[in-house]
């Protein structure tokens, strides 16, 4: 394996663990035994664990990304309903793996939000950038009537990530999809009417 | 110090300090430290980490539980304003600290919820304990007219309590007040029209 393959695949079992796990208590050596990397190679690649932590992010964001634009670039779609796809397709994701991870981002914003500065601002962008692409999908919405034009789109789309993520949260921790089937009906039927 | 003491010292400094930096990441001799007690202490106190942990979380939710019932036991206001009381005084509590904590019940949701069933139990049920308690002042609401009748209260209470962890989790991630005022704007001025 070439260095840049070897790096993937430490990134990419790494991803496992820590959504299973959580950062934290996510030992290295873990890590480098799943990707069968051998030990003290690891600083080979990465500068330290939250440089590892760092890339993980991007990692989870190119995941989170793509299967956003795969919905929301459908364009035989109505905004509101490529929205929905998109929701539709994380829930039936969650499902697959028993509820049990909830948001690789959001558990990076809770668990490490604190710990250092520069977990918390990639934490935030990455946030920022979700959000971007949600009020995209709203704006148009909006555009051709779909929701209520009282709605200004950049609020209407952080309020939808943060009522999303708290749904994940509680999925979490309960183990059950329910949050995120009550997400749908409260923000979609009842908030938006759409 | 008495026994009692001692544990109830070492909970309310492991606390302070968990709420900061997280569970994973806090030491148990960090915590010893902090409490002034002896090293090698701990274990008379605690079978385990795990163990501190789970009563960490009756800790925090004595916390919760008792500004809850401050504000949810006043009679002198409807049940939404008194509810509405509640969230301001937490946003007024995350503004002085700087709003970099967010919930210690969700924090230990995000983190611990697949490192141990026991822990995710136990975080399940404080939750459900925060949704039921959220759930009755959402009823008596209803009941008197405050909010539509076509609501399920306690659907209401969970949708509630997710997008209010949410916006606390992005307050956190962004250090920043605004996720929890656009809380209370969409969920009482826009769903809720009260």
């Amino acid at each position: 394996m070439t260095k840049e393959d070897t790096k993937a695949k430490i990134l990419s079992e790494g991803a496992r663990i820590v959504h299973d796990k959580g950062f934290g208590s996510t030992g290295i050596q873990e890590i480098l035994n799943a990707a069968g990397v051998p030990k003290g190679s690891f600083y080979f690649y990465f500068k330290s664990k939250e440089d590892f932590g760092l890339e993980l992010i991007d990692f989870y964001m190119e995941f989170i990304l793509s299967r956003m634009d795969g919905h929301f670039n459908n364009l035989t779609l109505t905004p509101m309903a490529r929205l929905k796809a998109f929701f539709s397709d994380i829930m039936g994701f969650c499902t697959s793996t028993g509820c049990k991870d909830g948001c690789p981002i959001g558990n990076m914003a809770q668990e490490l939000g604190c710990v250092s500065d520069g977990f918390r601002r990639k934490v935030a962008h990455s946030m920022e950038t979700m959000k971007f692409r949600i009020c995209q999908c709203v704006s148009e919405a909006r555009n051709i009537g779909e929701i209520d034009e009282s709605f200004d789109p950049e609020k209407l789309a952080a309020f939808i990530l943060d009522s999303w993520e708290g749904a994940l949260l509680r999925m979490k921790a309960n183990r059950s999809i329910e949050p995120l089937v009550l997400f749908q009906e409260m923000v979609f039927d009842r908030l938006l009417r759409c």
